[in-house]
């Protein structure tokens, strides 16, 4: 790894004409003066700018043509790595921190550039100073990995954890997760823990931490905030509203989305505003519903992974449904078109997995609104074959749901009355 | 059929008693005086309300309970059946309409109740007598066919159809169709028919036209004055904007999705707004780019149906990707996580694909944004194992786009190229 890491042309020259190195504590004067240390950028960087953690934690991006002097401030020198031990407070709510991996629980080493994964309780308040001020933050790392890679036995490490803490004196807990995949974690813990006592918040960053627009600071503030004020309970995703810094949003973590690749704002709640907003620091909360049906903490966290998801297209061949009831599936989860259909050449496939007793549920790709198969013949000729309509539940989650049931139960009738139970809020009226 | 077809209870007493049947012509007197036509309902409609077409061509729902009076109007009795022959005015531009099937398409036999799927240029005008004021329409039934059974073999019918019109007399052509898959044949005469010298709009209801919120008839008007008033050539799909019916959206055809199972705004343009906007009867442009990449019309209809869609998810097993490759696909378009990702257990099979030349595109989930497989280590991979970034194409676009390209070539590089390729707007900038 090279002292200058990311950076080229440009850019390079100038750290190198001054004797900047990467994790160098600076000032730099300019319109304004800053004070902070230089951040390692990614290899596809522009040569025109250097990223600045400044002491709050927030990054910034500088035009090196707009700098007129940068000088070492030798006095701060890489403080940040001193990893100096935090006092506790007894006045402040105490917060345990999970660490799944992903963009947010990773930690740059300021002198070598390498991104480690690895986020201790000092770490991280050394990077978010403004969380020792709310809260006494506890870590702790699961594991590392980009959500892409999560899978379900991740999934049951999570809950494994998660459970032995529902009487803790912990607040509430963060999980910091990759944002791919979050949703499908968030609706899986809302399941298996059905009941927990504390609110679980699953924060994420879009944008990784040496980037200049970096959002992970602020979300994780504000799941801080939420998990010690809100005085609910839940599995909650916590990120970024909308582009300004003004606003997190907790979003219902089983009616939730990941809508844009690569806004700040991704996520948001299908159909409806989010259950609460953190705005300036204050709680907004958006719904008086409870999460969960049950006060009972009764953890059921077993998965069954042979749920496949069928999303119907034109073109779509039935043989592909075949494929999956032949490979000894226990539920297909549909998103067809509209309220709910699939094409009739799909029915005698359909007909013959009813025979094998495979749960069918049938969800929509329109995603937003409810499934109602029984405005259309097509959709009568499908409740007939043995599909049963989900009601509006986002068609990601069902599968995770389909998941979490038919791992808790091999029974046909079970399967289906489970299906359409209300557990977590996952279906809305 | 009865002649009360879909009331019950207390609407079908109120009918009974006032000897009205489903098909008369009546006079309602209330708060206020309505003229029309008693409208049949559907098998589930509740019983406290009769639909009346109006003159205006409109529904509207009664309270029965608020009904002061109702009478017969003998004058105009059933005139709507009277099927009287339109005269064409050599004052106003052509259009022609072809039928596909759907809601919109669709006619209530005012006597029987029955839907009857075929529309006459004479039943559509009475049906909707603003048409007739502002273009001569001629119509022509293809196939009636609910749009989830509409099959790469319809699209390839009406492209073969509308292809002869390309030196007509008309200024545009609608094809009425169902709303469930009308993105996707949009999409395949996008890129089927690019260069189409006048504008294609689809046209579909969300509501049938026995509901009081039916917004066939609004469509229809938008559509016409789209055609004949935008000067422009391209592919669209013309509906409500939102709930009220004062805008009605025409949105490109490669770049609009169904995102709401029922409302009457149903489809949207992803990641911006629609291309016109026609409010209160005035066109309102808000794109200046040509639609398609070419000025000239080749038609290129053939279709390949062996193009897989995959739609990752935590605990996605990679066998089914298996079963697809073993089933001689030759696409396969990945709905990935974020900017991009599939788990890294996929990496295997995806090799095994790439070894067989087999084109693997990836889109997100997400819908909204652009893929960008460089910025993490995961996405990295995938590049090196030949899965092709398909930039911010939406999956059920790329799916068809893939059925089209490789229906018109076998030989991967030109099958990569075609993919990458801007053809009828499908790649925004």
């Amino acid at each position: 790894m090279s002292e200058y890491t990311g950076y080229n042309g440009n850019s390079l020259d100038f750290l190198k004409k001054n004797k900047i190195l990467v994790g160098d504590s600076v000032k730099i004067l300019g319109d304004i003066t800053y004070s902070g240390i230089v951040m390692p950028r990614y290899e596809h960087s522009d040569d025109k700018h250097i990223v600045l953690k400044l002491k709050s934690g927030y990054n910034i991006g500088l035009e090196i043509n707009k700098i007129k002097k940068i000088e070492k401030n030798p006095s701060i020198e890489k403080n940040i790595e001193k990893n100096q031990k935090i006092e506790k407070s007894s006045d402040l709510p105490n917060i345990l921190l999970l660490s799944t991996g992903g963009t947010i629980a990773s930690k740059i080493d300021y002198r070598t550039g390498a991104v480690t994964p690895v986020l201790t309780a000092e770490e991280l308040n050394s990077s978010v100073p403004e969380l020792g001020k709310i809260a006494n933050i506890d870590t702790k790392v699961l594991f590392s990995e980009y959500s892409e890679n999560i899978m379900p036995e991740h999934w049951l490490k999570i809950a494994e954890t998660v459970k032995e803490y529902s009487k803790s004196d912990y607040s509430g807990i963060i999980i910091a997760h990759g944002t791919d995949t979050m949703h499908y974690t968030s609706s899986y813990l809302s399941f298996s823990l059905a009941g927990f006592p504390i609110p679980i918040v699953l924060v994420g960053s879009q944008r990784s931490s040496d980037r200049a627009s970096s959002d992970a600071a602020l979300n994780l503030i504000g799941a801080v905030k939420f998990l010690t004020e809100s005085k609910t309970n839940g599995v909650y995703i916590g990120m970024h509203q909308d582009e300004n810094d003004e606003t997190i949003a907790c979003h219902i973590g089983t009616r939730v989305r990941k809508n844009h690749t690569s806004k700040r704002g991704a996520f948001q709640t299908v159909g409806n505003v989010p259950a609460f907003l953190i705005v300036n620091n204050k709680i907004h909360k958006n719904i008086e519903k409870k999460f969960f049906t049950t006060d009972e903490f009764e953890p059921k966290i077993k998965i069954n992974e042979k749920v496949a998801l069928v999303k119907y297209h034109p073109g779509y061949n039935p043989d592909l449904l075949k494929n999956i009831i032949d490979s000894g599936y226990k539920a297909i989860i549909f998103e067809g078109t509209g309220l709910g259909h699939i094409g009739e050449n799909m029915y005698p496939i359909v007909k013959m997995a009813n025979e094998k007793e495979i749960f069918m549920g049938m969800t929509s790709q329109c995603i937003d609104g409810r499934v109602r198969m029984t405005v259309y013949e097509s959709g009568r000729d499908l409740l007939n074959l043995g599909i049963i309509p989900l009601e509006n539940m986002i068609p990601e989650i069902a599968v995770v749901k389909a998941m979490w049931v038919t791992g808790n139960t091999e029974k046909y009738d079970e399967i289906k009355e489970n299906m359409l139970k209300q557990i977590a809020s996952e279906f809305t009226t």
